[in-house]
């Protein structure tokens, strides 16, 4: 089908944190991202990786029926090491190969180019943008991004957010990018730029939906324990491309459901390192999830 | 009636935040929470004050039915000097003068001691059980703290929690209690400790309410200035104490409203300097906010 492309990195993740160490683990925006979509569409993937790339890495994607046509292969796959402390709340990123990534120039094929919903994870904006120009008639267009591109391509990532119709934030990253500290604010000055909606990730403290006419909060799951942190902002954005072109409804309501969804899968996601909890996870165990989040937060 | 009694400071407050300024402005932790609670009930305070203690500010607090009778006065009214810095997260201590605070023995005034409903606002933790221990048989006893005993008196705060019903904490302190990241482990390890119920103040990101056998998760209200944070626990545990004591229901499912009536009457504090903004709402003004809670709540 085609219908839902998924742009972002694909890497060999070495992480460790209080919890455990993994050494080039399967990760990556456009990984996580892709993998979660996978619970509700087709996604197709637009990356590069490098003829070192395992071929298990590959299939696990595969028997996901992720399309990975678009995966270019050449020279050394994407690596990155990072650490967690304590407070598990930011990465310390310890080493960045980009490899591959560094030249690397995307070209949709034919096929992709039809496709109507976009998840442009985090990665370099110009790339981005370049993606989302070469869509015949994009319906709906996600856009994530990070810090390091706030504070190297600031430029580039507005010119994204003009393309986007949900653009998602994590606080941090809101207030940094119109130097404020209300994220009411920062939210407003999003919207003003064209998108329909901004959703701002807070992590354990949950995500905020704003509209120009309507606000959501989210709650977070109290999770006792988070052991890998790594990739629940991508989880998160692909389950919402993928909840969203599944349903078909762009409503302000669905849109809440999307993101509870999205909640439910990050919130899965951080309990294990790389993919590993996204892997044994069911559909019964969404819907558990799902379900306890009406529960705690009803009065 | 004194069935509601409110336990902690009475001050004057020289604040200033990036939006403004206020000079020995009527503050402390017993003025907010009585303020906040003679919405729903005519609170007792047991305090105490300084002879130059203003009469405006008196009236203040008798002008909503504040039964002041366990005011003590003597010497000088304590004074408190705080700023706050762009992010509005913590109260930089500029200057405390204890002054009669230091000295301060309280004595229930007779009719107090058949109060039901005790509120111990932050206040050193020795005098909070000297009060609870004047009880003759209180029904529901909520506590508050902070930072400031938990690292100087960490002993007493313990003993304190072990006679309280329903322990607040904002997340800072319940991670230096326990020394834990974890909010869900350290709501668990306070409720070990005796209380039926833990309520875990993030701030602008809500507050979660922990029982042994359910967890809430309560929305901050998205105030887009946040103008003066000063009071805003206190706020929510005078509140929490009038809602109970009015409904005289302590079901987790009135526990769940009353943290909201909570929320809502700390969002308004924070608009406004002193009891600026308290000073002005109406109960119409209240309902109108829980409603928008509910709204900003439901998928």
């Amino acid at each position: 089908m085609n219908n839902v492309l998924i742009a972002g990195t694909i890497a060999t993740d070495t992480i460790e944190t209080p919890f455990g160490k993994v050494d080039r683990a399967l990760g990556g925006s456009a990984t996580y991202a892709a993998y979660a979509a996978s619970f509700y569409t087709e996604p197709s993937i637009i990356s590069i990786v490098g003829e070192d790339f395992s071929t298990d890495f590959w299939k696990t994607l595969e028997d996901r029926n992720i399309n990975l046509e678009g995966v270019k292969k050449e020279g050394k796959t994407f690596h990155w090491e990072g650490s967690y402390e304590f407070d598990m709340n930011e990465a310390k990123t310890l080493k960045t190969e980009l490899n591959s990534l560094a030249t690397f120039k995307p070209e949709l094929p034919e096929a992709y180019k039809k496709a109507e919903y976009l998840f442009l994870a985090n990665l370099d904006p110009e790339i981005q943008l370049s993606i989302v120009n070469q869509l015949e008639k994009p319906k709906l267009v996600i856009t994530d991004t990070m810090n390091f591109w706030i504070e190297s391509n600031k430029e580039h990532v507005l010119e994204v957010i003009k393309k986007t119709n949900i653009m998602l934030l994590n606080d941090g990253e809101a207030r940094q990018l119109f130097d404020t500290t209300s994220l009411v604010k920062a939210a407003k000055q999003t919207l003003a730029l064209g998108p329909q909606a901004v959703i701002i990730k807070k992590g354990e403290h949950g995500a905020l939906l704003f509209t120009k006419s309507h606000h959501f909060n989210a709650p977070g799951y109290p999770l006792e324990e988070i052991k890998d942190p790594t990739g629940c902002g991508d989880t998160f954005g692909g389950t919402l491309i993928g909840y969203l072109a599944k349903t078909n409804d762009h409503s302000q309501e669905n849109l809440r459901k999307a993101i509870m969804y999205a909640s439910t899968l990050a919130s899965f996601n951080a309990e294990d390192f790389s993919l590993n909890k996204l892997k044994s996870i069911t559909e019964k165990d969404i819907e558990k999830r799902y379900q306890e989040f009406i529960e705690i937060r009803n009065f």
